[in-house]
């Protein structure tokens, strides 16, 4: 396992609570009772740790790891060497990660930075605020006028939640978060530098510059939803901006004014969402794509990283590129230009013939 | 209108109000003195708002609209069903904004977060910086030495102003605003987490390693000039890094050091322009555009999302595309390989055949 | 020179201190004794100032400029006009940037917001903390329990360090910086809003949704590495996240959990890097480039602004394009294609024929 310092070891896990916890199945010759109190890598795990192997990539590794136990993909169980103490299981990385969050559970949700609960002397905290029981907030901190924070919920330092703003319960809201016209459910993670709720961007030609087009409308963020560093999400302009449940938001994501996302989606580092687009329910969004506005990815459709969406992306597509289009397509034009390019028939090229 | 928890409605206007406000004109059998206090989109606006239709891809919503009222552009008139009360105009969206503003004025600018105006005692303000009258600082902000602060300015919680810097009057500095070796205009919007004046990014080779080169320019930011949350401007190195007048830049853009940007322009989310270069007036650079170094974008040109420029663009040029060229070009060249693909005359096939 | 109010003037250099500094040789009828107390572009710089030149492109400037001095690049030499004081270098903008950073030495790193060393009695400091003499922390920034700050170190305004940290010496950790889960060298500079050390992002297949895979490695930042405003960089899962020396990152950068960047390798704006990816030593990446996860990017390679790398780049290669490709190919295609869409040679028109 790598240095823990940060998250050190507990008394751990025995192979078979491994097996009553996952369904995996005891390999052959492999010890019940071995006790794992940490994960890591093939190549750096150690006796006490458990590892995990589902890519013949790194199949050499196998023989050397000095892992006490490795959660093997069970198509791949024919590379373990003998002697290595090893579960199968059909999906070795959900059962590798099922182990993670039991081992480590301080690593499932950010950390209050300071120790104690309750709300610290130098938060500025309204009067009017209201905060139920086992609500922690940090110095610093900022709570505006007739906001709600829920049972559980820790506001860490320098995070401001503006007037009126409702938190559910058990929510992280990191270092230097801003909220404002915003609606949180439970269980909500806003990593540090997250900042929902300030004005979308609207503006019509008006006699001396541009005019504000006024956004008068909200965030929800729904149950469940994680959002990572620094990213933006904009309240609507005459519709809400929602994030639905158990979405997940990377870092420095942006996302325009009436956006409506759905559940159990996941939207990669740096992409950006522009207004009044919807995204449907398990939808994946690769890093640094690009959404136009007012269009509709259906539920469960895959965009490739880098893509630039201009239209309607339906349900359960995989695609990609820019502008965007099927991935086989897509992958089949670029393959072809390189091809074409190569052999170089240019219509200059010809000309010159 | 959706939920306006965050923005109540106050008196409203009538629709002769909106008439004399805008220019509009009074459609066809439409009471004049119907009086609105929101606005909605059609789907959702009730008898107390004003609504608007502009293009034909919401014409079904028409005939089945609640809202009190809808501002129709004058080439859709016909569409509009008999008995709903309408005001037409040349442009519905410059009409349904200009109300907005009216209904809304407390959505016009980001709000103090916390009650009350004047300096806070939580706040680190330094003894030599100048305040003018009106001017509110909230907690855990801090003003550097020598400041000087315009009236009516509003310096949100955490927000530090270095050593140095001016900012104008009626200026919005939002929370987790950084400011330094910069100077502001008159109402100048910050939105949170925006990060004005640290160093360019400059290096040059060295003995060992990489040697910075020093950026003693300033950040100059005229007049009306919006900046999206944690948006980025360096400093410039031997320049300075200045936004023109009325400029409006979305979310995450990031300017690097010596650029500069004219008047009424706009800027969409998580674009990039690199160092040196200059953006003309009134230029619309669309989301996630990259912006080549030592360029110059002529006054009133339009760049496609997800652009990258490489060179000069001419004045008044729509380009897109990566490199950037222009969009009748770019989107020519993309269906022309779409198609040549599809047919498949690849040189592999030829050698095939 | 540009208006130097945040960098004030010292008291100067003389030409031949110069060529004493920097090796640079006097050029033809150059008095030694001129001094020089700052820098600036051609068109800009005064008497007391020095210029450079290494681009023919501003070759008209050179006759109009009032430069007191200007460092010519020794290719150029013979464009110099009679009676122009010059010095003469194989590589003008090296010497430029060692005469910038000795006659500003206040701008080589980010200077304390706030007069006085010390710790403000208005941070937030941790009993446990371990600081060094000579550190300074600033109103409103928080240190967490058992943190290690070393001498010389600035933490600004609203930064916060979390539980466990390790900052070495002579560090800036800028305004609402946020770090946790990790250790930091000596000399490491942080501008405003960089967050280091949240949750990477992963997640597996769960019963009700996506599950969390935790993340329990570090971030390790070497000696001298510089991160730019409102830039992420994850925390390791099971391994850690390690910058090396001397690397140099731009504003709003993203690097994902367990990626490893080289040493003195320079990574311009808006990057992002995917997890488990490894970069080389000396590496250059262009503006808004996005790399796959799990690849390898080889020492000296250098990747164009806006590509999207999938697979492992060669050491040393320059590559570019979205799937990125040798950029001399990458041109080659997209001439190609526009070439080839002028003559229209689409098979729909063939069909036409």
């Amino acid at each position: 396992m790598p240095d823990a310092s940060f998250f050190p070891r507990g008394d751990g896990l025995t192979v078979s609570d491994i097996v009553a916890l996952t369904g995996a199945e005891l390999g052959a010759s492999t010890a019940p009772g071995i006790r794992l109190t940490g994960i890591g890598p093939l190549d750096r795990a150690g006796p006490e740790d458990l590892s995990f192997f589902d890519s013949p990539r790194y199949a050499t590794q196998l023989p050397e790891t000095r892992a006490g136990c490795v959660v093997v993909a069970r198509k791949h169980v024919a590379l373990v060497p003998k002697g290595l103490p090893h579960l199968v299981a059909a999906n070795a990385s959900v059962v590798f990660a099922a182990v993670g969050r039991r081992l480590f559970p301080a690593a499932l949700v950010p950390a209050a930075v300071s120790a104690g609960v309750g709300v610290s002397p130098r938060a500025e905290v309204d009067p009017t605020a209201q905060i139920e029981e086992d609500v922690t907030i940090e110095a610093f901190a900022v709570v505006g006028r007739g906001v709600k924070i829920g049972r559980g919920t820790i506001v860490s330092h320098g995070a401001v939640i503006a007037a009126g703003c409702m938190i559910g319960r058990d929510c992280r809201i990191g270092a230097q978060v801003v909220v404002s016209n915003a609606l949180l459910g439970n269980r909500v993670i806003l990593h540090p530098g997250v900042k929902i709720g300030q004005d979308g961007f609207g503006y019509v030609p008006g006699r001396a510059g541009l005019d504000k087009v006024v956004q008068i409308g909200r965030v929800i963020i729904q149950d469940d939803v994680e959002i990572g560093a620094n990213a933006t999400i904009d309240r609507g302009a005459i519709r809400d901006t929602v994030i639905g449940e158990g979405t997940k938001i990377d870092n420095q994501v942006q996302i325009g004014h009436n956006v409506a996302v759905g559940r159990h989606s996941v939207i990669v580092a740096q992409v950006g969402i522009s207004g009044s687009t919807t995204v449907g329910d398990g939808v994946m969004i690769g890093g640094q794509t690009g959404v136009n506005g007012h269009v509709t990815i259906g539920d469960g459709a895959q965009l490739a990283a880098l893509s630039g969406v201009a239209g309607d992306v339906p349900k359960g597509a995989r695609w990609g590129g820019i502008p965007a289009r099927p991935v086989r397509e897509w992958l089949r034009e670029v393959r072809f230009l390189t091809d074409l390019a190569k052999k170089g028939r240019s219509p200059r090229n010809e000309r010159d013939d």
